[in-house]
């Protein structure tokens, strides 16, 4: 499905990294796959229904193959991995449904989303379900560690939220709050994805802690991309709207920077529009013209780029296999999505 | 703060019961307590500010209490029992911060609801944060039991809350399907809640699943009462708007006999208010008047003081001890929060 998404958007060597991971592990995928929707299901009809609207649609489970990546370029031989890359997607599910009630989005992933479907009721509990059966999934491999770095995880990626929540709208935000709600939003899963790979290979503390740090760079990286493909990007790659951030009033690092570097009229321009709330026709893209007069665009690109090659470097530590090949690749070619 | 509820509200022995258990317990509640308040600090302000306002705004701790007196009425004497029961009431708070999403109340324990004084949204992701911060203190137990059984009573929870939604307006449905909503949305909690104390003391499984059974069956028949006081209550002693279930069309135990008893002018009432969500002047009255005139809350009453016997009864195999008298009491005097 992948392919199917790059071939529509034009991408290039970020979508044949994702597709060199699934090809490399295809058959545990396959089994990562088969869990998930053996366990989406419940006699409450409407769970399997709305859960799999967004769970089959399409996502590129980047978060579980990184999850087996982790666990067998650590020489894992079990099955266990299997288990925690499920509740990993599972628990990204559930963020995106209750994402989806908090952001009010009606479009993601190209399709109408949950809540506009089914109302905003049915996504807070349906996520609620999917996450609980993250852990029901966690507790059956019985890894103590494994239990842990994911509910710690679970907290900070609420905080993000949260954090994402009250810095909205609100322009004082500078490149240290914006970073701290990426790393909490998006960045503690990745690195809660890595590092149980380690974990439940039985690797030493520092192995863990390099997988964890791979993660949350390949993490701050992805968002970083993700930020600037709300203003950049076409509906069809993105399979979100663009100009979702904007609308919400999101003051992301593009903003960040833009809004230091522009005149009063131009802040005035920013206070009105994400401050206010007030937006009319062709303000997103004056928006767009004002993000690259200042190289706000290119800038974060740049960020982006140095998170992914620290995220690079970190696997020098591990053997050369093919799954430290396709995880430093993963990496480095995750700008690429910007073309 | 149980007290002071009881006395403003006039109730009688079920109030005494409550007391009684705090009184027993009330280091280790105070230990509780102090856990609670810890754990829901955060970086991000918000999130202690909006969990605090619910978490301290004198709710009963029934559930973290049934954990404790379990614990102690099986003998245990370690410390583990204090963070089970401040995972169980985390996990209470999130699904009602979810609650107050789903429901759109405008009152909870008498005060304004959290999403009504801070948004749909922080009130999701703080319940969010509230649901990983319990996994997180469960984990600190070190008990995979506890884990089990906690993260399948969210799931079954989860699942509860959707069936409500799905049977909401659907006048077809029976006491079946009503009793399979609230052992899912009530009863498992409290299930769980009292099974832990068995488990983290180590008891056989017999003593475990006599625990499970008492707390479900306690569960239900305080479910059924607050189905009752939905129609019968007084704001002041209910803690949230009497006629909530009615304005929002759920179909609890005294609406389906009284749809079933009444005459076909009597069912298109019900069809029009409950089903068709068409609701005026004077319904509410009169929808009270036709649950008394069918013995509908009369019946619910009986039903819920069966289950509070069964209750009861399932404790006669554990010693006669201050906890299992109490936890007796509790599960007695339950029906007499109508009163």
């Amino acid at each position: 499905m992948a392919l199917a998404i790059s071939a529509a958007s034009g991408a290039g060597r970020d979508a044949a990294a994702v597709e060199r991971l699934q090809t490399l592990l295809a058959s545990e995928m396959a089994q990562v796959n088969a869990l998930i929707l053996e366990r989406l299901q419940s006699p409450v009809t409407l769970i399997p229904q709305l859960a799999s609207h967004l769970i089959a649609s399409g996502g590129k489970r980047l978060r579980p193959l990184v999850t087996l990546a982790g666990a067998r370029l650590c020489g894992y031989a079990g099955h266990h991995h299997v288990a925690l890359a499920a509740a990993v997607e599972f628990i990204h599910t559930a963020t995106l449904l209750h994402d989806d009630v908090i952001d009010e989005s009606a479009m993601r992933r190209g399709q109408a989303t949950a809540n506009t479907v089914w109302g905003n009721q049915a996504s807070v509990l349906v996520g609620d379900f999917l996450f609980s059966r993250a852990f029901q999934l966690m507790v059956e491999t019985n890894s103590a560690d494994a239990l842990r770095i994911l509910s710690n995880a679970s907290a900070v990626i609420a905080e993000g939220e949260v954090l994402q929540l009250t810095t909205a709208h609100d322009l004082e935000t500078d490149e240290r709050g914006y970073m701290s709600v990426i790393a909490g939003k998006t960045a503690a899963l990745f690195a809660a994805a890595a590092e149980m790979g380690a974990v439940i290979a039985g690797r030493p503390n520092a192995e863990q802690e390099a997988l964890r740090r791979y993660g949350t760079d390949l993490g701050i990286a992805y968002q970083l991309v993700d930020d600037v493909l709300d203003y950049t990007g076409r509906r069809s790659s993105l399979g979100k709207n663009t100009g979702d951030d904007f609308r919400e009033g999101k003051i992301t690092l593009p903003v960040v920077l833009a809004h230091r570097r522009g005149n009063e009229e131009e802040r005035g321009f920013w206070r009105r529009t994400l401050s206010e709330g007030i937006q009319g026709e062709g303000d997103f893209k004056l928006a767009r013209r004002l993000l690259e007069r200042h190289g706000a665009l290119a800038d974060t690109i740049e960020e982006a780029r140095r998170y992914a090659a620290k995220a690079e470097a970190i696997l020098a530590q591990f053997p050369a296999n093919e799954y430290r090949a396709a995880l430093i690749e993963l990496a480095a070619f995750a700008p690429d999505r910007l073309f």
